[in-house]
């Protein structure tokens, strides 16, 4: 078994800790080093409620890259230090695997430019959920054969927005495969207004929230006799660490910026 | 086993032949007349699609009651017709088992008393559908525990209002039982107009219309750490016919007028 | 638009008769005749329950054959019959769309030559709905990121085989993708025999026998933290007919025979 | 607002502590101390992990109720401790509720009696989750007019045993209330064995195990035309804490000893 170098980004954070308790349970993966905003020069396992690792905690990241030896770095922190950390390990021949979402276009360009040049890999992933991916895939597929959908998506009711981002996300990329539908029937009433929920493209979503949940979508395509439903259901963030390893397992074989999980899946 | 005599109205529509095949698998149940508003003195087996019954049709219920004993009337017809013929069945001493809604509170108030005067039994229920009343009252039920809850109903895509009569029935009678709440976080923003649903009394109802679906609702209560759902399926018309079997059952035994189904469950 | 002359066998059938209706609702297929055991000579529209189709009914295919010029044949009959008609199709340059299942495979490969000889397009598929091969080619797909699956199918109690063909299909097509797993802990115990379901190559299978329900199948997908569900609901056979037509489209483009409707999609 | 002197007796335990914090929330609950094995005469918010009460810690309980004025005791530990616990506190007049199940039926009985002597209110409870109990009597009383019904129970594959203490009991529930009934086709066969699932009196009981699932049941009755399924989604512990304090307020009310949450409700 290869036995891979992994640098975590954000170790006391609620991913980046996850991410610890995921590299704990792989025998190919081997933490050398943690990079944070305080704790210089201490150890992870000093830290109440963390992993017992003997990694040292850098505050920076060039100090980090020049002292260990590093293959990979998974980072799970904001959008500003994602983006240097990332630009950072490349240059330092260092892969990074990267769930902070929020890049321009122009630092992704950039980015992908550089691991080009320096023909390394990377990935970066809005979504390391696995079953969310390909719930997306999935739904992008069926809308070819299927042009009537509607999506319910259910979260705990402290979240704020509704529509959720990933099932906007769904009605985008079924957009881009479905002949265009106002669905429903023409002549269509709603008796009480937001009934027939929020109308994207003429596909409707339906935003639930209750105490209890953590976070669902069902996409459901319905056609003259039958109905085809993608469910997803996330019930803990242990969720996006199989995705986190399958992402480091295969950025080390590539030798360019991968943006999106589900360029990597199939 | 007790034989009833069974007279059924609007022997051809839809609820009125799917009575006629219910009557016929049930030995206890005797078909002896129909009342149509055509095809007077035919005989039911003779109208292509019905079942092979020798029973007469009538188009005057006078004359139908004078000349057949009967116990019970199944009335599946108009609000209109529905009214005549309950009240004209009491005062044969008939038993009416009444399918059709719209009836006004002066009509029911009318036909309660004149039950009661008669001492007759007789059963009025808007939904014959036995899971879908048992939805209600368990929603009904649960909501005394349970203040958080939302209701998704589905229906094919040719269903004209949403939402549907059921699931604003099923808001009402939450609603008589849980305490005031405006569900969902108090900030809490569409981003598209309509995703959170109708907003009933800070209950929120979603309507979902596909191709394919027939008539479906389910009330999912929320509270922390888990949810309890009520759901009800409706493939087929027949679902109705169960409710109508055990209300003809009851009213024999009843000597008062009933008003819905769940008032004789239990 | 361009027009498609079709002939269907087993115009009487509860398959067939569906399909008269499907044509009946696209302006851009054209009956042209049909082929049945019994009625020689006879007009579709003088068969009581079908539709209003002037098409001639015919009892030999080779004299159908002759007389009509006829583009596609719909084939809905038993497998020894299906047999007999593809073959004399092709031969007759006329383009099977067939759903008849039980070919051997040496029937398949002798029907696949003389398409290839003909150069004429020819689909036959044991499951036209198009959803349920959806369900099962995503499931295929999930099933190289998650080991852990367990199936559910559900169907009306007259159903006398279980578990279901299509979940004994799916639970195949999942095991050519899949590392190889017995599911569940190691010292799991049923209490109650039969608890855990058929065990197929390590997966469960549950069948679930109701009133009421028509066809229905989910397979579930789990891993730490997510779940990723598929399910199909056949509520009835018209589901089929998007299938059959989305082949007759397909079948006229193609000049090999195409075993399987997920060889089309996509 | 009334306010209710708490004990806990097994602060530490994953309910216990859950428990703690389900008081922290509640303004009407005031933790006095609680009941340890260990740590005699620290406080609770010396205890890593524990929320930040004052309340000493007893390793005995006559000291405790002795030292502390005390309305209730919530009980979480386990058959022995639970016993002894509860009958000591009804000696001292404190009001048990008591969630440790596995007590012996002379148990039950001599503790029945001492509460009726003392005249106070005691809850023992196999099961707090409020939306557990109503999916059980839900299913006891939908089982009167529904006698086809089957139970599908999903969880975690850290599970031992198959089919689940809830589902079991559910089954005897309904066995209660249904008229006896073999389901399925009289002929039906299980070409791989188990697929039925468990018979238990004519029902069939399926278990799904699977990674990323907590605690789920649905039940399902069917009829023809249509199902109805009660189902209950226990996503975390937290789920019990809403019958405890319900419990909490009722005992204050009672001079009995009530067995099960069901028995409190409605």
């Amino acid at each position: 078994m290869s036995n891979i170098k992994v640098v975590v980004a954000g170790p006391r954070g609620r991913m980046g800790s996850e991410a610890l308790r995921m590299i704990e349970k792989h025998d190919d993966l081997n933490l050398v080093a943690c990079l944070d905003m305080k704790h210089e020069g201490e150890r992870i396992k000093d830290i109440p409620g963390l992993p017992a690792f003997d990694a040292k905690i850098f505050t920076d990241i060039d100090q980090c890259f020049q002292a260990v030896d590093a293959d990979v770095l998974i980072d799970l922190t904001t959008p500003e230090y994602g983006y240097l950390h990332t630009k950072t390990a490349i240059q330092y021949g260092v892969r990074p695997v990267v769930g902070t979402t929020g890049f321009t276009s122009e630092q992704l360009a950039e980015l992908t430019d550089l691991a080009e040049e320096k023909r390394i890999g990377a990935v970066i992933a809005p979504n390391f959920a696995i079953g969310a991916v390909l719930m997306m895939q999935f739904s992008k597929w069926a809308a070819k054969y299927f042009p009537d959908v509607e999506i319910i998506e259910k979260h705990h009711d402290q979240k704020l927005d509704a529509p959720s981002g990933t099932a906007v996300k769904t009605a985008e990329l079924i957009k881009q495969e479905r002949e265009k539908k106002q669905q429903g029937h023409p002549n269509e009433q709603e008796t009480i207004q937001g009934a027939r929920g929020a109308n994207v493209d003429g596909m409707h979503i339906h935003s639930v929230r209750l105490p209890g949940l953590v976070a669902h979508q069902e996409v459901i395509f319905g056609s003259p006799g039958e109905n085809l439903t993608i469910k997803h259901d996330s019930f803990h963030r242990q969720s996006f660490m199989s995705g986190i390893k399958f992402s480091i397992d295969h950025v080390m074989k590539l030798d360019v910026l991968v943006y999106g999980l589900e360029n990597l899946l199939e």
